[in-house]
């Protein structure tokens, strides 16, 4: 059962709260955005990863929850890329488990089945269960996209994955839970907002705060920046290059690290990150979101 | 028109060389073969990322190529699992600049066209050009696999986004290149192998190391570690952190490094390395393949 995230619960009234997401309604990201703001929230579908930018930057959502990283796929660089062409704040964090289920028309038994849509990633990351059906695999556009198309068409030899929130949205039978081969597949999803939430008890919360930077081209460049941080005995919580096309000396860095951008020693160690990077971003502070293990 | 990497000529004779590669005959992976190795070349086609390095283990294959990280997209998590499980190096790197073209059967119009198939995140990358004809979009599992299929249906009214090289093999029509909207696609595809090549002029030559390795959760050990890199002025070209799923504190972070391990001065920053991070694996020492900007 989906569970509401307690590190989004300093909002009073959640049924005020309109969540912007990419993909169509029994998406992933709607799952996560339900489990993270709670069931009485309402959900605002966009095409497009730009969409949801654009939705909060006009002030039509409260919040656009957006997928920055998959611990098999690894960070999606589109995103962080609208973070650095929009001026928005990350103002929490959230991990949902990828559950791939095999959802079907009521009725419908597993052996009845003799093909299976999806998302070809996750038609991929299902193929030992899929092989085991002897299904064939009909690619989608997404992975609700296929929940409904069963649907639509009274296909009972088909079946689709997605999550079990799809099931909800278009009235499906789940047939089997968690097909995937790695259960080890997690998603971390960013909430987007036009203004940043003001720090109370920053000192002692479990914040994170998430900063792109760039570095010059010389030795140890790195090496001085993570300085900033060590020798105030801040924790990173991830680190990941990223090459600039077109200028292969040249580096984006993102970095996490733990703490909220107004404690003193996390503002002192950006004002000495501003000494060594040309070029700084903080993308927001926000409550840590644990992954259950 | 594919040009072959000078880094990859040190092989004599190229029609001896086979290639594994994940996808079907046209797939972008086996673009990125005939360009790296030469146009003799022998390809094998693979089902997974999987086959690809069971193939190299078995001895089916020269090398096995295949993509780990996009400029878009980010890095590729699932095939460093693999190089963990598998005792396979690296030997040479590959930086594809992804063209997206329009291939259609021969004599067809661009506005004969009403849809367009490919696989999903090739159509999402195409939004722009394919919203501006006006076109359907069909998902399908790969982007060969869509040209393929245009071919055997003998579609008149139907376009397929896929590489290049998909045209040739299906023998269909290029009617318009570069769809993507964004031209700073780039996929990094690795040449694996059972033998690490020794270094030759290892000091003198255009380098590159590939590094992974786990650090205990204690504050600044990841600035330690730099540190071994920084204080023999070896350059960094990626680094990338990984939460390890079910241990929220630790990491394994994946180096890349300007120098070959054979080399005296990263030869010792890895002794010193080891000092430090409870687990390492070399996964290969190669030549430098610079991008086009």
């Amino acid at each position: 059962m989906p569970q509401t995230s307690t590190d989004a619960g300093s909002i009073q009234d959640t049924k005020d709260i309109v969540i912007a997401f990419q993909g169509e309604h029994g998406a992933y990201s709607e799952a996560a955005a339900f489990n993270h703001f709670g069931p009485e929230i309402t959900t605002l579908p966009c095409g497009t990863f730009e969409k949801v930018f654009t939705t909060v930057n006009d002030g039509e959502c409260t919040y656009g929850l957006l997928p920055f990283e998959n611990s098999l796929a690894g960070s999606i660089h589109r995103n962080y890329d609208l973070m650095l062409r929009y001026d928005l704040s990350i103002t929490s964090e959230y991990h949902l488990r990828v559950n791939h289920c095999l959802l079907a028309l009521p009725g419908v038994q597993i052996t009845d089945l003799r093909r299976v849509h999806s998302h070809p990633q996750a038609l991929a990351q299902c193929e030992t269960s899929l092989t085991r059906l002897g299904v064939d695999r009909i690619a989608e556009s997404d992975t609700a996209g296929s929940a409904r198309m069963i649907k639509e068409m009274n296909d009972k030899a088909a079946g689709a994955l997605a999550s079990q929130r799809a099931s909800e949205v278009y009235d499906l039978e789940i047939l089997a839970e968690n097909m995937e081969d790695n259960p080890e597949n997690y998603t971390r999803f960013l909430a987007l907002s036009k203004v940043q939430k003001s720090g109370e008890g920053v000192e002692q919360g479990d914040y994170k705060t998430s900063v792109v930077f760039s570095l010059e081209n010389k030795p140890g460049a790195l090496f001085k920046a993570l300085g900033v941080f060590a020798m105030r005995e801040i924790d990173l919580t991830k680190i990941e290059s990223r090459p600039l096309i077109g200028k292969p000396w040249e580096y984006l860095f993102y970095i996490d690290f733990a703490g909220h951008i107004e404690s003193s020693s996390c503002a002192r160690a950006l004002v000495h990150l501003e000494e060594i990077a040309p070029f700084i971003r903080v993308l927001g502070s926000y409550p840590r979101h644990k992954i259950e293990g």
